[in-house]
């Protein structure tokens, strides 16, 4: 008969193998969880006997009596945005270090959440949760939660944020956008850049609405034109469209900020190789993230970079202290942006 | 008292959820499977009624009961290549539909697994396992897995991987990659290559090993020389490098077969922003995958296609067959693969 039906035949219980590997029952559990310090050669043991004894522990009976699951999902719009897909990469990994698995939710293209699946999400009652999709209000959210308190990525000046979220309890990571702002305005201006075009993301997203804002008012404390607004969704092919428009149907600009590297790839595109104009000779071009594709040589990018290390260990420490402290108050961690000078400025 | 320590006090049972909607207990458990038919009006009404009487079904619970875990393991190597990210975010979207969550899983860098974490997995108990990370045996991951049967991504002839297998029950999507790869060939010699270099992807990669090889075979029976191997890891950096030694250290060749699209550009860039060369014009350039960023301009890649929509439909075609017959033996679903003209050869 086959390993499978062998495997289906049933468990040893963990007491089996604490005896077999001669070690106590809390030794055993401490093997199974990532997070618990134990002896590797004892770990190796333990694990060892329990494959051969075909044992594991079963995370729903656990998760039914400790009331921890041991997930933390994750509501992302869009998986595939080099943005999100390498911070869901490092915080899996950071994750699993501590011992927990990532549950993956993904949002409605317009950033939405079907309710249904909010509840389907909470059946599996999460540890914890991060909203990467920022226009689900947190008392919605919260609604839909059993323990885990949401983790909001928000920026700058929270106070708007924290007017929409009533009393409702949710823990921040705070992402100072306005000093990498500050230091591309001034670079393109000390570049002579005197009209800048803003090529935005998603109309629904909140980090969009808030880079929009953050850079009129940097242009304003600075003495310069307020921003023209172009209609951007954080794609390339749109950002590559919305550029022709710009020149050929509109005014152009002596400059682009997007609101993401994608889209300045986008708009560099367009420039170059549909418009006949150099970067930065004709149009100086920044973008928003630093992924890792903007120092590929054909686009080479000037942009402001949030640091990933910073933001996944931001957000494992805000998970961590939540759990050890299920009631304390609202937690904060604070992020800075910073200027990468690349070659589309100058 | 905060929303919370409400929502802490406690959950209403199904059947009162049912009293209250005036509905059957079955058609309550029906309203939280997504996969369930159920007329809408009757699904919002008592997904509203359970809201209101803040009721969920207990994942944990539930999967005790149903042996069912709604959960898909998904085990990859790099959540942030392009040509993973794209996966799993059709695929998330795709099984959500059918009722499924997605548990992500990161192997380590040399795509191996630690046996801690497929323990850990297996904890979890889902209902069925992608292996993106071609290189955990399937009796090895089988062996760590209580009744969900793996599903592997296989290349071109099954046989040798097969061999691999033992009597290992497992479910196969296979690619037939030579297909692509001949009319890439085929093009490559029409447009006078004589000299091709092989850009390899990370040496522990299957996908890799197979690719390789059956660029050789098709290189064979057309009469070319063998391809130069050039060593890669799919990633753009190490692309760049090893092209740059390719025509500084190595003698170069008249065109380069990337393993991945990400490698391909790494080439193209070395190529033009650094040795200076034409694409297509002195080298010409194949990748294989073509990922959204194949058709940006500043690439413009002529590269092998996997339909990624076929792909994700055929991976949630297996899952749901196996769970409906769980005892049969190994499915199979079948793929090919394309020339998609664009620039860089010509």
């Amino acid at each position: 008969m086959s390993e499978k039906t062998d495997r289906k035949a049933g468990r040893a219980t963990a007491d089996l193998v604490a005896r077999e590997a001669n070690v106590s029952r809390v030794a055993v559990s401490r093997a199974f969880n990532p997070n618990a310090s134990l002896k590797p050669e004892k770990r190796d043991r333990i694990l060892k006997v329990a494959r051969e004894l075909n044992y594991t522990p079963d995370m729903a009976a656990r998760s039914l009596v400790t009331r921890r699951s041991h997930l933390v999902g994750m509501i992302v719009p869009d998986v595939c945005s080099p943005w999100e897909s390498q911070e869901i990469d490092a915080l899996t990994t950071a994750l699993q270090a501590e011992g927990f698995a990532t549950l993956l939710f993904k949002a409605k293209a317009d950033f939405s959440m079907d309710p249904m699946l909010l509840t389907y999400m909470r059946g599996f009652n999460p540890d914890s949760v991060i909203a990467f999709t920022e226009n689900i209000e947190p008392d919605v959210l919260s609604g839909f939660l059993d323990r885990a308190v949401p983790i909001y990525v928000i920026y700058d000046d929270a106070d708007a944020f924290a007017g929409r979220a009533s009393e409702t309890l949710y823990d921040r990571l705070l992402v100072r956008q306005k000093d990498g702002i500050e230091q591309a305005v001034a670079l393109l201006q000390g570049y002579g850049a005197r009209r800048i075009a803003y090529l935005g993301g998603k109309k629904q997203s909140l980090a969009n609405t808030e880079r929009e804002r953050m850079i009129a008012q940097v242009l304003a404390e600075r003495g310069m034109a307020p921003p023209v607004i172009v209609p951007g969704d954080y794609t390339y092919d749109t950002a590559y469209r919305s550029t022709l428009d710009l020149f050929r149907v509109g005014s152009g600009a002596d400059a682009i900020f997007a609101a993401n590297d994608v889209g300045a790839f986008g708009a560099i595109d367009a420039l170059r190789h549909e418009l006949g104009l150099s970067v930065p000779g004709d149009v100086k071009v920044v973008g928003f993230d630093d992924i890792p594709q903007a120092h590929w040589k054909s686009y080479n990018l000037t942009t402001v970079r949030i640091d990933l290390d910073d933001r996944v260990r931001a957000l494992v420490r805000l998970i961590l202290r939540r759990l050890k402290t299920p009631d304390a108050d609202s937690l904060v961690e604070t992020l800075t942006t910073r200027l990468v000078v690349r070659g589309t400025v100058g």
